[in-house]
């Protein structure tokens, strides 16, 4: 049954539906894996599921755009829950290839940052040769024009390769984040740990939209956690904006800016409030911007229609 | 009776009672003349009067700091109406002084301005002195110490002295704005073209409250129309603000930013919403600040909260 | 002679002279009270004196508009030095008054509130009444209106009254701010604790203008430390601007902000950069405004144009 | 010989070696495809080529990361020029298809907009599918899931299909932006008509740099053209921005916004000032913000500092 249903990016073995597993909810659901973003929210959007899960973004690779354009056109979605994950960089060759053959390595320049030390010291007299993404690079080596890859071992099926060495990075893992996305509904209540996302089209004769949208977020002190620009399609140069933010639309802070915005931009589009996946401490809110204090403003207020203001 | 009572700033027979008599309830008022501006407004605050009525500011003296300090502390009072006045320039001279006496001219530096080719043209030989205000020229022509002052003709009998020539400005007269003050009551309906006035404290270890303050009022579009800094008597380099801004406290951009100043500001004294005395068309509201569009975003985020945004 | 001439606001024996005397090199120069503040600006404008020494705002008082108006209008003068002066309130009354002859007491009604608990425990039976201005309280004693005043001690001689009792107020002194003003000259150098002075007219058809104006201090991370406003005399509703800043004119970060007002007001009349007469640390920069910031950016540019930004 | 050789991304015969051969230099280069952005990049750091020539952004596919994590990872580069060309989306089909045997059509959601009037009039009974990216639809149609893809022309050889109708948008064409990328030199000299790009790292924090960061362009009147966000590699959240600006790096109002830049941020990489590909008239300055107003402040300051400010 639909009810029941969640989509995922597939297929099935990958770090998706790895992530997808650690919902609450996910072992009473069915889990229908697919071949492509859209594939995966076009089957909410036709009521086939109840919910879709889908990367949005990773630390090092940067924006899932796919994602991105399926929130930003068509029929309207909405974001419910979010997953962090981190990925572990793994060494990837063809089957049967050891240590010893590799002699060229290759992978993005940005995972290749973060797996120097490993390399120097485990394959120094390898070459290392740039790819355009660790999934390029993987496929690179499936086809025979590089011995190893480095990349995500959920890269390995994928490309038929074997994981020869795992957790091969300096530092810290790179993470993906996750987005469980459903059709509009009632937003659930806040958390007190939560973050909003949202689509932001510029007027077009107003060069300094930008900067009025995000003084409409500052003047209410809430932080921006993520900006991303798209293309609208309409010729080069004309941008909209996904926009996460700290806080939950019930608050008074929130929904005053989105209200701003809406005011500002020919249109806006409320991608939902949900709980935050990166767990510790919210960040210290500015002075004056917690919902008590927008509460008591409004008491103040209410007060002053009254010519009570001072009491 | 008290309720029939208006108090002003005294004596009879000057520009503060002309101005007064044009409000339409005057006829059927006691109008009763005090000596200061302090025991003006104190008849209001202790029930001896409904209104009082003094001169706020002068378009080439500046504040009546008098009444800006009356505003600003003590037991709070609102202001319901203004009026603005144009006052002539006149030459005061002693009893008995005719043109070709006059050897010495004295007046506020800013007036001399505004009577110079008037002066050239009749009193071409007489030698002009600056006085630190246009009162204080009159007293030095009473005290004997000039023969003649460029003041205002209301000025004439508080220094016993006559008006020699009236309207001697070169060009457009300078204006006093005059408000009636009353305890604080329920503010009345918006007439489209109002004004707001206010008493802002900053934070005090908050060098850039002034700017985001004033950001308050721009994000919403909300023209300022005056700011006066007066000192808060704790010390050099504190000052409060008294703030009048375009529109009425009923209308949303307005009330949003009051209480963003109170969220910001450790206190505000909400002074009234009142229709303005200026004829003539409001400034055009920048886009997205006009009472339906904020109504409009409102509705947006109700729909929203149930999922229902872009319908 | 001129050069060692310096004309201030007069009579002798006044605080302006006790803090005129505070100056290193006042025992050098010819002290010459002058009745007004025109009078004693004048002189300087006139080359009759090297220095003019005037007060310029009051802890409880605020502005003297009197000052105000002299460097806003007329010939240029710049501030070349500042001195503050505790000023202690005081118990004036006419010759021959015992306290046990107080009946009433008069003052401002900030001065009022910084005595009251003095006046609770000395003359708990007098009634207070309030006047437009501590000198006004004291004239109006002298005429026999009250019979004790609290104002400056200065005061007393101007209005031929006694000091009954001194040092009256419950917390700290009020303070005035005096300025040693002179013909424009090259700024002195910086001490590293300096302040600067300016007028700024806001151009006309630009109701956001004053936000802008604050924002080129802002963004540059330089403190306001006042502000005042006057009418242009140009009619109701229009004012320029008195600003003091923290920093120098010869600082980058203060350079460069002026130079942002000269580019958006149609005029700006800088005042001066002098030191500051309040002791303690500055207020600590904003990370990123320093000079050495300042100056390490401008670098960077160079090379940057020579293709070398990086190196 | 490496001073006249040009590296491109291929193969040869795409659209961005038809782009590259728009530039008048092109027919006296030695023109070589590379297979990778990084390989393309990577010959111009090796100094085995003097210039390279890849895509920075497309209207409809947005941002070509690849290109993007070159410009701001590993050893500096300089954009030179930019190239605008408008892209055609064509039909493509493996060879032998007709436009009869078309049951499915395949392509990202965008361009399915933009060509769906020309669908629905010549294939009204095909179905169509979402694909990840324009070039994965032409993908999925080699390996035979669908039988056509809307794709750009040059698409076509990179996965053996024809092309069997050209020019099937409903409106304007997609534009594609490349750039000429060398080893930092000297900036050329400003046209009049230029744009500057660099990259941007914020404080690590600080919330509200991203806000001050645009307002060091906002206070100078600069507009800005287009601003990415890529991950910095150092963990979830952490952005870097690729921002392209309005005008040149030699003109005063840039040359300060960028200082303000540097101070602001932990890192800044210049990446150059290069004439518009696109034409007509550059944006109208804002008011107080043009070369020449630069220039009077500047002089006005000298004067101010030598106390002729006002003269």
């Amino acid at each position: 049954m639909s009810a029941t249903r969640y989509t995922y990016l597939g297929p099935a073995g990958t770090f998706t539906e790895a992530a997808l597993r650690t919902l609450p909810e996910a072992g009473t659901r069915e889990l229908v894996p697919l071949s492509s973003v859209p594939a995966v929210l076009d089957a909410v959007r036709a009521g086939q599921a109840a919910g879709a899960f889908v990367a949005v973004e990773n630390s090092v690779e940067g924006a899932v755009t796919a994602t991105s354009d399926e929130l930003v056109n068509g029929t309207p979605l909405m974001i419910y829950r979010e997953v962090l994950l981190p990925i572990s960089f793994a060494l990837l060759v063809r089957p049967g290839t050891s240590m010893a053959d590799i002699k060229t390595v290759t992978s993005h320049p940005v995972a290749q940052a973060q797996v120097r030390r490993w390399l120097a010291a485990n394959l120094p007299d390898a070459q290392w040769e740039s790819a355009a993404s660790n999934a390029d690079g993987a496929r690179l080596v499936q086809e025979g024009r590089y011995d190893a890859a480095v990349a995500g071992v959920f890269a390995a099926p994928l490309y038929k390769l074997d994981v020869l060495a795992d957790e091969i990075h300096d530092a810290e893992s790179p993470t993906t984040r996750f987005i469980l996305v459903g059709r509009p509904g009632r937003v659930s209540s806040a958390t007190g740990f939560d973050k909003t996302s949202m689509v932001v089209w510029l007027p077009d004769d107003h060069p300094g939209a930008l900067l009025e949208l995000l003084q409409e977020f500052a003047v209410r002190g809430i932080n921006l956690m993520r900006i991303e620009s798209r293309p609208t399609g309409e010729g080069m140069g004309n941008y909209c904006f996904l926009i996460d933010c700290e806080g939950h639309l019930s608050e008074r802070r929130v929904s005053e800016a989105l209200m701003g915005l809406r005011r500002i931009c020919p249109q806006v589009r409320f991608l939902g409030s949900y709980p935050r996946a990166d767990h510790g401490a919210p960040a210290p809110l500015r002075p004056g911007t917690s919902e008590q204090d927008f509460a008591d403003a409004a008491d103040w207020l209410s007060r002053c229609l009254d010519g009570r203001g001072e009491l």
